[in-house]
């Protein structure tokens, strides 16, 4: 395979004429080539109206049928081989050892959907059988299951070109809910979503899929992304990114003719709480545990710990110094992106000459690159960060802001001011238990996973994870985006009643012929 | 108890002092005592202050409590006795028997929705355990729970003063979800609104909860209801009622700095489609029972069968015949408010005086009342139907068209350029098989509810029902505002990761103590 800056719809790849996009290796500053081309208006009709005739068979395969097509994705991202990683270290600036394991996720994110799909039970299958001969008034025989939304759109995010992009966990739980995906490129890394749109096109034609399950499309977010989600075929869409970006595709959404559900996964602070036992048991190693946390990846993660909530005392200052030892040796890492490295570096510059904060400590400068992003820790007090809404906001990379508070029930109350969040951690040992039980409630409210003595970082893709929260971390606080409970984003509820069996669909047959979890009378069994 | 026109805030009760509201007595004109005054944003504010101190308290309340709660919700409508049914009637126009069949409806749910919350499903425990030696990288204990939402703004609809108002469907679930509840009363029916207000006011202070988990206010929809919506802690709305007044609040919550969802359930025609065999053997029947649908309750229902398409040819004129001999015997009927009666004769006036259209029958005069509604059948072609975009409307009422197709390839088309509706009806013969094979996923993709040979008017209250269904039918069509699966719209997952075992809630520790059905490592069970 090779890399030709083409776009992918359906079974066809073509050259946009709307644009010229281009990578930028963000380790050397050089641009790359292909020149990739943009599309537009036609591009998108012509996805959308491909992925609108593929959805009634498409959406009405078999379990076994669709995720033999998911494993046969995975087995086709494999099949790149080194050609993806060589391609999404370079786009990217994440080193290699990043790139493969990402790569591990995202196919056993594509295989635990495939799972998903055969276990069957996000069908969620109910009947209420017939009762003929009830009073005052008889019975319909009333079955449930779950089918598709629609066809969806999906746009990649900068920070997983692999795991949150063309074949990640929105483009995963979207085909495994039988919706037909279309696209939308991160113009970070368009040679990785190339090799990953045509690794699935390939999936798609061996598994003798309609063309129009999958599409591919390069572009601006302002014309062809808005165009995308505006387009009346498209009847959801998942999002990873900025919360300006994510605002904008909500208000899109929400002003069609045909309002649609946005799942956009933005912007999240992920508070850790410092509770004074586990400080005064252990305020050094952790210390060391956050700055690991903070600057992993150049601290470009959703769950990157961007505040830290703690009660002013000897053992804070243990926190801090260890903090500062730490940070301190930390190198450069290069950013994604020439923007990203640009609103880091400002960032951190407007706290840096926030005459509210103190500047702890920063990392190793730049060497070489000229995207290098350094680390930076902060430090201001309970009352400043009340006083100043700024503070609230998301510095994406390796940036933090320690806020030391007079007592625990300052802490409280900061959480309590605190915006939607997709993690919350607490520092305790069992002496903090009383004050522990205070805080979760609290952030029960705010978040959507609360740990406790681990860090944010390093989101588990499995049936109890939730990567999500109320807003601004997410625009739907009750879903995910990782983990096997995002397939039920794209999925709705039909009721058919009295429908002849040879008419019903198989999954709500008498006999229970695909074996599903069903719940009849409300009472679950394998009936 | 007796109705004195104040709002129910909390614990209290007062008058507002914003508006004055009284209802009018559809069958007579005559309005009613005593007057409400309706409140403005001093009440919301205090509601919303009350309802967000209760949060914490009752979401966290343990699944028998909240159950023995809407338990005794449903007795303390079922004490009000004959004044809630004398009230109800004199407010809407509805017969006894409808309002004593709508109150059983009513309790019904309350009953079954504490069933649901005993039962426990809907928390959804998921548990994936740790794996300290996996490799390359440990596994951290993951347990997932669902929680309620938040606060929840409920608007009541004028055609089911109880079962869709102050303790209606949107109240029943929210309430099973952990949500407090603010209703903003419908003013076609403020003393049924009362009464039952100040039922479900006594049993929360009867079961010992805080007061803020429930109040009632009277108000404008434009004034009261859109600061009810924006309220910050408000988190989530249930609205029943017009196409314009629930995009209304859908665009207030989108708007709103952090957006909410709402589930607002509007409108729908309601296709009814006739196949050839079913219309070969008893056109004449399903004349009769269509208008028996039609007719019911004067046409205000949300499953109202609007529109009907049929092959034309000899069978579809016995239909019309018989419809136009049940039809034309079918009394006028009061109607529920001067506002609905308005409307639905300015729809009726429209269809008449359309050229496309041509009547085919008129029910008996009105006889007395001054809001008396006449059902109406139309017919046009399937070619006027495709040109005239206003067809596609609904008429709110005991209103019907009737659309000619040349052939069934014509109704097929025809049935795709619908708008999201709750229902659709098939009414076939086995002979009819394969043509419903090509309808079903035309009307899967369009509808909440596909019968066979019923009538879609009727909402069985279980576990598989779905009354929903893609817009403008309702606002977010991944849900149900009737049947068990409505709990879900309040409720949002969180991920506890490596919570100590006491800090956990009840419902995922380990042994299980609560015995509910959780999903270990994706597999479901009762450990």
């Amino acid at each position: 395979m090779s890399v030709t800056g083409e776009m992918l719809i359906g079974a066809t790849a073509l050259r946009g004429g709307d644009s010229e996009i281009r990578a930028t290796n963000p380790a050397t500053g050089e641009q790359m080539d292909p020149a990739f081309g943009g599309g537009g208006a036609a591009e998108v009709d012509r996805a959308c109206a491909l992925a609108a005739a593929a959805f009634d068979t498409y959406s009405n395969t078999a379990p076994g049928q669709r995720a033999a097509f998911l494993e046969a994705c995975a087995q086709a991202i494999m099949d790149i081989g080194d050609e993806l990683i060589d391609r999404a270290c370079a786009e990217s600036g994440l080193p290699r050892g990043r790139i493969e394991g990402e790569r591990g996720r995202t196919v056993g994110q594509l295989r635990l959907f495939a799972s998903v799909v055969r276990e069957g039970s996000w069908i969620e299958a109910r009947i209420d059988p017939a009762m003929p001969a009830r009073q005052p008034l008889p019975r319909s025989d009333l079955r449930q299951r779950h089918v598709a939304l629609g066809p969806v759109a999906v746009f990649g995010a900068s920070n997983f070109p692999l795991a949150f992009s063309v074949g990640g966990g929105d483009t995963a739980s979207a085909l495994a809910a039988g919706c037909p995906v279309v696209v939308k490129a991160h113009s970070a890394h368009p040679g990785t979503s190339e090799l990953v749109g045509r690794a699935i096109q390939k999936a798609v034609q061996q598994c003798g899929l309609p063309e129009g399950v999958f599409s591919l499309l390069f572009g601006s977010g302002g014309t062809l992304g808005s165009a995308l989600v505006a387009d009346p075929r498209i009847k959801a869409v998942g999002f990873t990114g900025s919360r300006s970006g994510g605002t904008a595709l909500m208000k899109i959404a929400a002003n069609r003719p045909e309002p649609i559900p946005v799942h956009a996964e933005m912007s999240s602070i992920n508070p850790v709480f410092l509770l004074p036992a586990a400080m005064a048991k252990r305020a050094e190693a952790i210390g060391k545990g956050f700055v690991g946390s903070l600057t992993m990846g150049a601290g470009q993660f959703c769950t990157n710990p961007g505040l830290v909530l703690g009660v002013e005392d000897d053992r804070l200052k243990t926190f801090l110094d260890a903090s500062r030892v730490a940070l301190e040796a930390s190198g450069a890492q290069t950013m994604l992106t020439p923007g990203i490295y640009k609103a880091y570096e400002e960032g951190v510059s407007r706290l840096s000459t926030n005459n509210r904060v103190e500047t702890v400590a920063e990392g190793k400068p730049a060497e070489g690159g000229p995207y290098q992003g350094r680390a930076a820790l902060f430090t201001t007090t309970a009352q400043h960060f009340n006083e100043d809404e700024t503070l609230l906001e998301e510095v994406f990379g390796a940036s933090s802001l320690v806020v030391r508070c007079p007592d625990v029930e300052t802490m409280i109350a900061a959480a309590e001011k605190l915006e939607g969040q997709l993690t919350a951690t607490i520092l305790m040992e069992p002496e903090d238990l009383e004050l522990a039980r205070k805080l979760v409630p609290v952030l029960e409210r705010k978040v959507g996973r609360i740990l406790v003595n681990g860090y944010p970082t390093g989101v588990e893709v499995g049936h109890a994870m939730v990567h999500g929260g109320p807003f601004p971390s997410t625009s739907d606080s009750r879903t995910t985006s990782v983990g096997s409970l995002a397939i039920r984003r794209f999925l709705r509820p039909v009721c058919y009643q009295d429908f002849p069996q040879d008419l019903l669909p198989e999954a709500l047959r008498d006999g229970n012929p695909l074996g599903l979890w069903r719940r009849t009378d409300g009472e679950l069994g394998k009936n």
